[in-house]
């Protein structure tokens, strides 16, 4: 690693979920000193945040700031309306979990505090594989925002890029958790579940338990995922 | 008026100056029934925010929603952060009251609501003769935004493209006062200033106050702001 290296900061997305958890772990890994960020956006599995706040710590961010963003004010989601069951059954096209705009929004706030502390580098937890429904997780959306931001911002201008990393893109679930788990995670602290009851515990029926599930199970690791009742 | 233009619908960014006014009346003189979407993000201006209701009232929008959104949190522009001062003399380069990333924020969030609510069409006040030290004013940042923004949601997947409208980008203050002014606008209704009194007296030295009050001399209109004291 060289000095530059250590001593350049990211910006991390970070939700508390086992991707960007791993994200995390990632961008410390390639030297990166971290600002995590955070929103509490009017989910249900509000939990996350806690499992946000744990894994900022464990992994020694500089700074961990939760922004407020009522996106319930919208709704359109299972995740941002009550009125809207979170399925239990997989979904054929873009499912009902599906936030609009939300990985659009939330580059785009960290994109405003990259700028405010001069840092060019952000780091998102988007995946390709595993969420194939979600328009927002796809490279070419990556690229097009990445293009968008550097003619957005200052840091464009004065040609100084910014550059949005998404390291678990190609990934599958599996991968990811290996790579999470030689990082050092401790994933039984994170929450993936759409629906966790308060402590955290996850249904085991919502799509993304059922996606987090069969990682561990592919990647041959026991699953310390704690599960309600 | 096509029957298909007078049904269709339109997110207006409104913040209550006199820009936002001008396009609000522009979409609505184009034939679209109007949604405006303000922003409480901690701006000095909160005087704004009753500007953008009048304004919406006076053109007759579907709908107003104002959305919190604390920028404050991140602060780094004299409209963000009370330490920094708004200035009263011209300023080089991007000015201390650019808002880092504001307008792909508010773009981003207008994008969310469309997409909540089925529709294609977004309008925002952006010029760039007036505010070329601002980068996301102008229209290569606008054109970024929309490539991206069709990769980003449901309506780009689908084949719907989403369109951000910008029928200011181009013209002058003076040519956006007559349009607006032939478009019934009561400008006496609308705060541009930075640093307002709390019933939206201008202070008339701010950099927003020079270009209003130049906008109206230039387009030989009498200037119905009403100044402090």
């Amino acid at each position: 690693m060289t000095e530059s290296q250590r001593t350049r900061r990211a910006i991390v997305l970070l939700s508390g979920g086992l991707d960007s958890a791993t994200v995390l772990a990632i961008a410390r890994a390639e030297g990166f000193d971290c600002l995590a960020l955070s929103f509490a956006y009017g989910q249900r599995h509000q939990v996350e945040l806690a499992a946000a706040r744990y894994v900022a710590k464990a992994f020694s961010v500089v700074e961990h700031r939760t922004l407020d963003i009522d996106l319930t004010a919208f709704g359109g989601s299972a995740l941002t309306d009550s009125r809207i069951d979170v399925p239990e059954v997989p979904q054929q096209g873009i499912p009902v979990t599906y936030v609009p705009a939300r990985n659009t929004i939330f580059l785009s706030l960290a994109l405003g505090w990259a700028e405010v502390k001069e840092v060019f580098d952000i780091f998102i937890g988007v995946n390709a594989v595993d969420y194939s429904g979600y328009p927002d997780c796809r490279a070419e959306f990556i690229r097009a925002f990445e293009t968008m931001a550097n003619l957005a911002t200052r840091a464009g201008v004065e040609g100084k890029p910014v550059r949005i990393h998404t390291p678990l893109i190609d990934l599958s679930k599996a991968d990811i958790i290996r790579r999470g788990v030689a990082a050092g995670i401790d994933y039984s602290h994170t929450v993936s579940c759409y629906q966790p009851d308060p402590q955290g515990g996850a249904c085991g029926r919502c799509d993304s338990c059922r996606v987090r599930r069969q990682g561990f199970l592919d990647a041959g690791l026991d699953d310390p995922t704690r599960y309600q009742g």
